[in-house]
């Protein structure tokens, strides 16, 4: 009988409103233990971006934001508020699409994505605030997997994972904007196929396929379960960086 | 202590090539079961377009493919065999980009893929021969859950799943491109945050996120492992078909 290949997920339930400043590494083990689901090593923790940028007070207010021309003439075209426009401008290295209700732009960590992940949506300050993503997530993952390493002694990989909409298809799902200890990319160029043929290309998207499976857990509503567990996968030791994910301008036919 | 939510997954082992007009699900029944992974009910089952196609037969041999002008002339643009880019197009509803190397089309059911799908690894017939996707993925899905509740009495959700690239991120992931028994797109509109505020627009690509989830335990190379079981999911009773996850061209900011 073949032991097959398996892995498990689970979402560290009761994890509390972050604040700025807040402990996310001690936060997110104590609630682990104390619901039983002890971290071991090799878990990939998949952590929302947005609890991340809440722990670095990642906040502004909009009434202190000074729209510029260039976001007032988007606010026109976009319907949105000129001071969050601005914010998103702030965040861009350059507008993608644009239409009635929709600002899709390449951030300045180069992803494309809508508002640039400047986000409303679960902060306290209602529609007077609005939440940045991280400064730098892949440097956050690392530093969250070294907090961990030092303070529990546990080799975790680490995902901060966003949520991002898609050219062609209909529907969010989850991709990582920051990572640490496992690949972000799985390169399989030069692999065999089960008939002995060489695979031409062949890259696995592996720390976004990682988030996505975290994102069946996470959701995105008043589920409030911003930390999810993966268990059990093979992250190899080729260790990557979520700006691997990002395809460059270049090689992109979509831009 | 709150039970918090969680899935796992495994891939059945063991699943020996597919022949044209097999009988997929009492292969992987059988091999489910000897393997002591028995399916229950709840279940989603997510099996490869490819062992699906090669089920349908949907093998053509390059050397009976007479390529059109255009085919030519694309085959020319992109360095492709004419006879390859010929089953593209006529797998095709429009050529959406194309460079030397890269064809994308968008395919016949809708999504925007390369090379349509076609695909000339993991078959028999090496590079005299290609596979094309199933015929129709949605039904074909459905016909299988259909299936295995006759023979089994089961309710298990089925996915068939592909490996798409994506515009502006490196990688491939795991996409549904036939559902039944489960939400393909989830509708989360309406839905309130954490503090109360009504979230504007959000839908989850659910199907999407099962064959990526998947895809981790799935690959792409010699693992020969073309069905997984994800298991623990909670469904709703509000089913899709896979065809809801394509954008339409009108909706599209990047066709």
């Amino acid at each position: 009988m073949t032991r097959p290949p398996s892995f498990s997920a689970f979402a560290i339930p009761d994890i509390p409103l972050i604040q700025a400043g807040d402990d996310i590494v001690g936060i997110i083990a104590a609630r682990a233990e104390s619901s039983r689901l002890t971290l071991i090593s090799g878990d990939v923790l998949v952590i929302a971006s947005k609890i991340v940028a809440k722990a670095e007070g990642r906040y502004l207010r909009l009434s202190e934001v000074c729209p510029s021309s260039q976001a007032d003439r988007l606010a026109t075209e976009t319907g949105k508020d000129p001071r969050l426009v601005e914010l998103i401008l702030q965040e861009s290295r350059a507008v993608s699409r644009k239409r009635l209700g929709v600002l899709v732009t390449e951030h300045r960590l180069g992803f494309v994505s809508a508002n640039a992940g400047v986000d409303q949506s679960n902060i306290e300050h209602g529609d007077e605030a609005a939440l940045l993503l991280p400064c730098d997530p892949d440097r956050a993952a690392a530093e969250i997997r070294a907090d961990i390493k030092r303070r529990l002694g546990l080799d975790i990989a680490v995902i901060i994972s966003d949520t991002h909409g898609r050219a062609f298809r209909v529907g969010n799902v989850g991709v990582a904007i920051g990572a640490a200890g496992l690949p972000a990319v799985m390169d399989l160029r030069g692999s065999r196929d089960l008939y002995g043929r060489v695979l031409e290309v062949t890259q696995l998207a592996y720390a976004d396929l990682v988030a996505s499976a975290a994102h069946l857990l996470s959701g995105e509503a008043d589920e409030g379960l911003p930390a999810v567990v993966v268990r059990g996968l093979d992250l190899g030791a080729a260790h990557g960086r979520a700006a691997e994910l990002i395809r460059s301008a270049q090689h992109d036919l979509y831009r």
